[in-house]
């Protein structure tokens, strides 16, 4: 597998340095496993897609001379053994799932960016005191089966295994059913137990560094977040023959609403606030709407702000009903907390970046991820790489090759630190 | 039948009077013809409790003497000789099929007031030179098969009988056999070809006649409408790591729309705008919205006026697109001017209103009635009473029995003073 690979990549210095063109050419060979004509990549969890793609990860890390173990939750790992085999691992990776019609970037980069870091230590021939643990995690997009990062969260005790293997895809087959099939269901005794430190590199998945003009995000968590969903009820009334004037138009008053929320967003520092799904009824051309209900995703790294801004949030549907004559309910479906990272790993990324001369800078993430569950039971850290225009999980996500190949490096580099450290 | 109401009702001058109990108890046996448990009346045309009501509906035209006929669209007729049975008819009525869920009064106080006043004239032993004919018209309300008004736009010509006979329920049951199976299929040559008046007598379905205190309403015409269909085309991007400030959210957008439009509106007196129906895609909570679609009803009685008004709606469409840096269409999905009802028939019925001391008003219909194709083939006016709250179309829809009583004793004389006259 490293034999026309096998020249070594040198920083200016003769430092370390992984094979952009390696790299590129395994991402690219992960893009043909569920690839469309549309060009994007379909490759939804434990379908025959993502078996493939198990499959050439099995003989990819064979080929590094990694040991390869699976978990109950199909969560595949390569282990390259330390020096120490006493010293807990670093663990590194991601996820290869994707979301339908997704792209070829999002956990791949992760994931076959760390098969590249074991793989220049190899040619290197160094070796490290600390066991180097690459994970695949299963189902992390929640696109087949819901909820998200369903394999990390079952492996590491946050989600119940019976919930994830009950659950079932819109087809009916059950999480449990498409693992067996899948051929890669293992033994809970293979569960990641303990690590030393997990560092997953992504994609951004927005548009911030690109817009800075950096080339390396650190990661500093991810940010809280609350869904919520809004009712409004007004009266259905003939189109034609009530007057402007009497009317209780729920989707006028949900437009309102929606007006409102957006300003109010826009004039606080790293708010998001976004409605994605409404629903009107009873939807019909020539009746006024008697009620909408609609979504409401808020999302800001800071606690006690989204405290705050829920209170801002009923402030304006109370005052935008009463203005329009209208009811409206507020429930909260889902809130989690902003996950922070580890100062240890956020400062080895950044020194580590800085030593390397890549501008970087510090972002929260607004996607969910592994790490959040991976940072649960050990030092966890993310590094972005930037995604062109901001966009994810659809054909045109677009990392260049070479803000890829820094980050990388970057991970080679932390890596290599992180798996040096003596302590257990 | 006129055994227990045969005591003749009359004004404080003798004159004759329609029976309100007679007319109410009529009312009543219709509202228990496909009454629900919740209280509305759900009466589709051609199921059978469409061809329940319709039974009910011969017994009585044939107890009241009358000759009953069917054309091929099953819209039912049941003539008065006149003593000139030379003299074209004076025609009145309705119809008895309703909205899912709808009301007990719409249509059907319509026809069976109709009914009502051929009674009173049996009672009084009244001879007319015209003829009058009853009718109920067959799925005015277009809830089972679309477009509304197909009975009396199929007998008038104004709808293609090929179309009609072809459009097809939600479960795929044409109307053709749905027609034939209710029985009612009669014969093209027993389709009303000629009238010297057609008067409607309808629940408004508004408040305005509430509003002003007011028991009539003199019915100008059916406002003129348009159906325009926006399409709103922003951009797909995830709701947590995609800043507000660079967005291109088209549910924003199209709120702003809709508000702006409604703020429009209330502007213009007698104009109605309404967005009755909105799809918005992926309609997914956590991605920002990349494509929205809305409905514009937009009705006012000046066809010059309604131009104006689309010129406007495209200005702020086209504004608010450039501030939300999305895109637009707007198309026409249908339009239709205005009806003007006849100046001579309007008249009739302001003055014998007057000579009642009812007090009415003017007012044009915001919604579609029969009468709309009907005054293509002869003078035609429509008598309005109040809808208490505006409702139609639900469990709410009420129109009080003095209401309904003057509505049919202005029907009364509206009729005697049409059928006198000489003219052919």
């Amino acid at each position: 597998m490293n034999g026309m690979h096998s020249a070594k990549h040198k920083g200016v210095n003769g430092e370390m340095r992984i094979n952009q063109t390696r790299l590129m050419e395994t991402i690219e060979t992960s893009s043909k496993i569920g690839a469309t004509t549309n060009g994007d990549l379909h490759r939804l969890a434990l379908t025959h897609e993502d078996v493939e793609m198990r499959t050439q990860l099995v003989h990819w890390l064979e080929t590094a001379g990694l040991d390869v173990t699976v978990d109950d939750f199909g969560n595949m790992y390569g282990k390259r053994e330390g020096t120490n085999p006493e010293l807990a691992p670093v663990v590194i990776g991601s996820h290869l799932d994707t979301q339908p019609y997704g792209g070829k970037y999002d956990g791949v980069v992760g994931v076959l960016s760390a098969l590249e870091v074991i793989r220049t230590f190899n040619d290197e021939g160094v070796k490290m005191p600390r066991p180097i643990v690459i994970v695949n995690f299963t189902n992390e997009e929640g696109a087949r089966f819901a909820p998200p990062l369903q394999g990390s969260g079952g492996a590491l005790g946050e989600l119940s295994k019976t919930d994830i293997y009950d659950t079932e895809d819109q087809e009916g087959t059950r999480f449990e059913t498409a693992l067996v099939e899948s051929g890669y269901q293992g033994k809970e005794s293979e569960r990641l137990t303990g690590a030393h430190a997990f560092v997953e590199l992504h994609i951004e998945q927005g548009p911030v560094l690109e817009q800075k003009q950096k080339c390396i995000g650190v990661v500093q968590g991810i940010q809280g977040m609350a869904w919520l969903q809004v009712h409004v009820k007004g009266e259905a009334d003939h189109a034609g023959s009530t007057p402007m004037s009497g009317r209780k138009d729920a989707l006028v008053a949900s437009s309102a609403m929606i007006t409102a929320l957006s300003r109010y967003a826009e004039s606080v520092e790293d708010l998001h606030i976004t409605v994605g799904r409404q629903h009107v009824h009873p939807n019909v051309p020539n009746v006024i709407p008697s009620e909408v209900t609609f979504s409401v995703d808020m999302r800001h790294h800071d606690d006690h702000m989204r405290t705050g801004v829920i209170m801002a949030i009923r402030k304006i549907l109370s005052d935008t009903s009463k203005r329009n004559g209208v009811e409206y309910t507020l429930d909260t479906n889902w809130h989690g907390d902003t996950v922070h990272f580890s100062e240890k790993v956020k400062n080895v990324i950044a020194e580590e970046a800085s030593a390397l001369q890549y501008d970087a800078d510090q972002l929260y993430s607004g996607a969910s991820h592994d790490a959040k569950h991976m940072s649960q039971i050990t030092d966890t850290g993310m590094i972005f790489v930037p995604s062109v225009g901001g966009k994810s999980h659809q054909e045109a996500e677009y990392t260049s090759a070479e803000d890829i190949e820094k980050g990388a490096n970057l991970l080679l580099n932390v890596t290599k630190r992180l798996a040096k450290e003596k302590e257990i």
